[in-house]
């Protein structure tokens, strides 16, 4: 960075950071830890969605399981572990689509968007707790599935999915 | 809501609020204005991007043109505005894809996405001070684009140009 970020507003996810302008308010940035995201693909060919509710939206949303790399973790083993805990699968191997940015005008963190091979389900329930639904979508039938959960998909996982597929891991 | 959300951090442009829960520490969202965003297409049949600097990452990013609904204004007169403005492309017509949200885990606001048909180039330039590269892509060569542009491309921009293409707007 060429210019110097001030700390301005601390939480334990997030902090919110000024990066001053020459004659102008500063620019307010959010950084948080960086995150894993995995679009995985089961042994019949279904990529694992989960149905989620969101908190900040007060509304359940249709996502690819993902979450914040833990310190001392890699981002592969971050995606391994949020697979297995949001879905109760594990995979066979992971191969690293990119990393991408997903609020490139306000959010300072990058997201490791890792292809799970050959999941298979290990666990006959995710935890309790974190009240996710795994909902297995037929590569086949993603684009009508998108089209039925129109109001609650949300797009950084649809841009996820298309990643995936462009760099030749989906058909 | 079910719960009353409390303002913590103020800005120009976004709020960060705490909403209480249980036996936890309050859970922290950021509050924006909504947001239009365009997947436009030329008559040549290009989509347009735009190259853009991006103070929160210090990086340039590829994305479709968008930006905040101002007060007053519809989204659909965000959408043409913006697009003008950040492209110098003018269009025949705007049609909603839908209403989305693109951070579901951390921003509560949503951003509406339009398909611009028969865009055209009204203006030479856009605003120099914007500092906006225009970037026509065919739709045909939209993967290996794609592929070419993997460290700037924005995740969000991929998934909102594949649901104008689900929705049908898109071939």
């Amino acid at each position: 960075m060429k210019t110097a970020a001030r700390t301005v507003f601390k939480t334990d996810w997030f902090t919110v950071d000024a990066l001053p302008q020459m004659g102008q308010k500063p620019y307010y940035r959010l950084t948080c830890n960086d995150s894993a995201v995995v679009v995985a693909q089961t042994v019949k060919g279904e990529v694992i969605f989960i149905r989620q509710f969101r908190q900040a939206l007060g509304k359940f949303k249709l996502e690819l399981p993902a979450g914040e790399i833990n310190p001392g973790e890699s981002p592969k083993e971050a995606a391994r572990r949020e697979l297995l805990e949001e879905t109760g699968y594990n995979c066979r191997s992971l191969h690293l689509v990119g990393r991408f940015h997903v609020s490139p005008d306000r959010i300072n963190s990058s997201v490791y968007c890792f292809f799970a091979k050959e999941a298979r389900k290990m666990k006959a329930n995710p935890r309790a707790d974190l009240e996710i639904r795994v909902v297995p979508i037929p590569a086949g039938r993603f684009a009508q599935r998108i089209r039925d959960s129109w109001e609650s998909i949300s797009v950084s996982s649809v841009g996820f999915y298309q990643m995936a597929k462009i760099k030749g891991f989906l058909q």
